[in-house]
């Protein structure tokens, strides 16, 4: 960023971004902001692409961008956003994954049992204080209870520009060309009609795109099965922690913020809201590295593992696995690396994974018709999106030891 | 290109593309290859998208391009593949579309009555007696009559590297970013099984994209409305020509290719292909031009409008027309531009245009899975590409005067 | 481009372009503007880099898009644009290239012995008429005679919106990806200091790299020898047929225009402006086909040479060539060909092409200084850009016949 | 990577990088290598450019594929490769950077008194042992000891593939497209001439290019004045800590492996090249997190500031900085943070940057023109790259609390 009060930054993804508001620049500047430098976007993904490395500030900053353009687009088609409409809804974006876990996805739930907009809306709301109520237009889009209700679904909704930078994003950075979506085109397209988000008939294959991309970053990336595996082993490392921790035993990461989420289930926000601000992947990373030497095997076999690189194995099918199968790798892994059974357990086992390529159920993605008409993408003439494409696509997956 | 018996041309899609055969380098320098020079590769497409003025040549050189990378994969896969079988293949699709008409499929059959392949075969054979048959194996793979079919697959089927290369360059030309396909990826995934070509289980999403860019590419960029009404507008001008000549008017284009074209309906290609050869978009351009000043109001008024850019009003709908409505529209365009009825028709007339997504009634993409069964890419597990988008989705236009 | 008053453009280079003046509209749609559809950017560089064969119609496209940009930017620093201004300094990008010839520098002074500005501005003040005035402020700008100099600059300068789009354009078409300037930067760093452009002490280093690009492009890309050569025949051919023309041969192009301009040397726009506007590339290579099978040795080899690309040899170097060495080439052309020593000197000649990367004595590039400092990008600390380089370049070429 | 014997893996850079050697498969998967997966390639220039976070391995892979290139172009020009040669050029680039410290460039000779050359090779004669002398012709290449001198060079040269690589890659993931290299045509140009690497002369252009574009990335990223302020606030706080643990302190940095390093100095590879395997970018950030509430003030703050990007302010002039300045800044800085001078010292201090665009006096980058003459880059007609050149630019910083 220059010097002075707008700020440009490069971004291979878009060009140029700029900041023109001094409340913008001051939220980038704020150290809950900053944290988000400190968590990949996609988590253990770089195992498998290895460009996959950028971060959660990152894509808060490319969404940013996308907002600013979708509420000009709507503007130059007459739709009405005051200036400070425009600013709550940049900057309710701007925040809207402020709490995120490390590992963004991966320990989703797992170290905190909290939604990570849960906490998103609680950082909004510790912010606002200290900005004497400057957030509350953000606050009340983001949670939508505010009247024009499309604000809200271009931060949260089937077309949001969340999506629409994770995807160009993502696409970017891991090089699947195949995520590449139409996102100048789709913001071109969207309208408001009756108070929502809507678009345009001439955009429908563009969504449909959008919807084809995103299915296949899901099936190719996101749930990629090395990732998957990976993703697994942290998860049950940070749960045998727990587990350890719970029984009483001393076990320590290395850094207090992770300690203290380790061994506390807090609910008030006013309890673990400034630890939260300094928990991210460094301190994860760090447990690991230290307890690649402890005493515990799943610890320290688990750790090593996945610091290496060395992955346990895994398969993906259809059908959920046999008991038997998970029997029959539980006995292997107890053998090759002298584990008893409580312990094995965290070396093999299966799992679940599903993805709806697009649910009319949830909030739709409205089609307007030059005639005032209005179908949901599923129902326009020879649409591609059928209603098959409505079930949630489930796939089983069992983590094993070679 | 540069000198010496192995050249690189820079190409913006690819960045470059290596010839490194003395045959090829033959080929290239030949008159009916250069020609391709000078017949867009998208016809109108550029009123609409000005990006889109790249040649036939620039396609089938990238083709050419991707039919080397195709070869590598498979033989690196373990496919035998001999070097006269690699050279055959590449010459047949540095070649496959040497018998484009002006405008390429503006003017499919209606220039000349023959299917643009047909050409393209006599132009190989006539070739083929002057290079001494190095050209026969290309021509049976061309004509699939080689043994090896998946040769002749990656020439001419679901997956050929004319597809590939169409779908690439077109979008990247027209800046239509949604139409990018993983080529890469999927030229990594193809594979060779009981000879045939097929793509391994983790294509599938690539493939499912595929298609899904290449229905994309025709609604929004190739059937584009407005590129409709160009061409329309184009083949009423010859068919008009053509029957102005075949009432014995001495009717002149400016250019004796095209004049012999226009008066002729030759099926012999040794009657033709050496005038073949000097005919090209050139010549149709320079015959509207002329034709702009002639007495004849259809072809004056067409050709001024087609070459300034004032096109026929079109509209494009899932239903036919009522016939009503095209006598309504040409009652005005009597009115508004003086015309008799029969000159009005070339002005108000309806059509329509098909689709199909994929139809696995014509050869199949048929995906190979780990476990050595086969299925059909509508068949796998949660398949995108349902049946329903087997059947061709129509769409009716109808042009009229403003 | 889509209906209403706002449009959308796509453009692969800058992703959309957006028109939302009614006016800029009606030139788009004028025909002195469609014809620049017919007239190739880069005339033959295209033999070299098969994808260079973007029009000029596309690079004012993007021009009236940079600027848009640039005025937006200078407005954001807090210099004063009024709305006619704005459209002024828009209308005067979009139209300052109208006047050129086909085939673009290629032709320049040749077919029609007036400068291509000459005749943009002629354009202009035909058009302004039809616009009742409309196009004033426009002229004004283009003709440097407008109060704010600094307008002026972005239409026509060392720093003009003009470079910055050809630059872009015709590196992402050859695919030459060095040519690639850093135009969103250096649009970003702009200002303006007592009524003159300037670029901020920050884009020095964009500053010099797009000296640097330009050097490249004009050595590897527009003067690479291949395209000298190409374009040193088309010249030799319209020389040709202007000299037989005068020497009172009944010599026709198959176009009223060319011919038109082959056998006049008129100076008052009234006279031939209407013509001009029919003038285009298919033209001349409409000619230049008909020639192929003309009875004058000079006009039909030359002509089959060119539109076959069997180019004429080239060497090009950085001292003048040796008379003895054109009598020898000479010699053997005259035997090679069966020709006459006057026909023989379209065959074999010599000439030159020079370029400087930046002549300070020309407008400066002046960086501004956070102390408000002024200095020529030739004289800032460490500059690449050293007085050395302000000597033109020159190159020395000879055609031959191999 | 999938699975089998033969790996792709995607790189947003080049598309995919193909790895078919065994010996190749081994040294990726080795935690030596895999290490580099927690370095980030650009210290902290993602403070700038947030996109900069890509990793050293990512670079190591892109240099490997860059070699596979250069390997195969010079190899069609008839120079002769054997596939041992070719192995071990391939895993001397691989594994060129494997002895960098964290944060790279940023903590170079700072944390560990070895250039990271030296470690590389470390690094290599340990892995040689492991794999029975496999990479004893990788070792001879690196350390220049191999008679076919150019294998050297293209590791580590003028124009090696570790810079090509490095500037694509950043330029890549910075958004800095002015650092984009024509790297591709850079490759097509290289040959081999009296045992040495050579450019062809039709490359010149592509030279000059990747030499500014290196000046370009040096001043306007490496060594961007708010980088340089981060990275040295991370030496001074390196430097602090070793000071307070040299005089007795017990300062833990939650790493033992940065623990060692912080309070040794050793020289033989077989004390610490273990330990040296588990140090990374997590390491130092996991300290500077404890750190932040250290009782050391200098600790503290300076941790505090940088992890949450409240830089240091910097100035950058051609000059060297009057002591005068530091001594107003400090008096300032002791006043504002409550230090004593000895402290101050840590937040208030200069240093300089130097970069040469190009030194003869090095190795040259040698031009073979047709004529079989070699000339050095700066002697070529009209050279951009003058001698004036070659005299390093330096620039003076002064760092401050603001």
């Amino acid at each position: 960023m220059g010097a002075g009060s707008q700020k440009i930054i490069n971004d291979p993804v878009y060009g140029f971004i700029t900041i023109d508001s001094p409340l913008i620049l001051e939220l980038i500047r704020h150290p809950f902001f900053q944290r988000l430098r400190r968590i990949q976007q996609m988590g253990f993904a770089h195992l498998v692409y290895p460009g996959a490395v950028h971060t959660r500030l990152h894509h808060a900053l490319g969404a940013y961008h996308l907002m600013g353009n979708a509420l000009n687009t709507l503007k130059t088609k007459g739709i009405e956003i005051s200036e400070s409409e425009s600013l709550g809804a940049r900057a309710a974006i701007l925040l809207h994954d402020a709490g995120h876990s490390p590992f963004s996805h991966s320990l989703e739930n797992k170290l905190i049992d909290i939604q990570h907009e849960t906490v998103s809306l609680q950082i909004m709301q510790q912010l606002n204080k200290e900005l004497d109520g400057q957030l509350t237009t953000a606050i009340n889009i983001f949670t939508d209870r505010y009247p024009k209700r499309f604000l809200h679904q271009l931060v949260s909704g089937q077309l949001d520009v969340d999506r629409m930078d994770y995807l160009n994003r993502d696409s970017f950075f891991t090089g699947v060309s195949e995520g590449v979506i139409g996102y100048d085109r789709i913001l071109h397209m969207l309208t408001v009609h009756h108070g929502e988000l809507m678009v345009q008939e001439k955009g429908i294959y563009s969504i449909e795109k959008f919807l084809v991309a995103r299915r296949l970053m899901y099936w190719q990336v996101y749930l990629h099965k090395t990732v998957v595996s990976a993703e697994s082993m942290l998860v049950k490392i940070i749960q045998r922690a727990k587990e350890r921790i719970a029984f009483g035993e001393h076990l320590y990461s290395g850094s207090s913020a992770l300690d203290y989420f380790l061994s506390h289930s807090p609910k008030d926000p006013l309890e673990y809201l400034e630890l939260f601000g300094l928990l991210d992947d460094y301190d994860v990373m760090g447990a690991l590295k230290l307890w690649m030497n402890h005493e515990d095997k799943v610890l320290s076999i688990l750790s090593s593992m996945l610091i290496n690189r060395r992955l346990l194995k895994v398969r993906l099918q259809a059908e959920p696995f046999d008991e038997k199968m998970l029997e029959f790798h539980r006995a292997h892994a107890m053998r090759t690396l002298n584990l008893n059974a409580g312990e094995a357990a965290y070396f093999v086992f299966n799992g679940e994974h599903a993805n709806t390529t697009y649910n009319p159920e949830d909030e739709k993605i409205n089609i307007l018709f030059k005639d005032n008409s209005i179908r949901d993408i599923s129902q326009v003439d020879n649409a591609l999106i059928s209603r098959s494409l409505a079930t949630a696509v489930k796939k089983f997956y069992i983590c094993y030891v070679a």
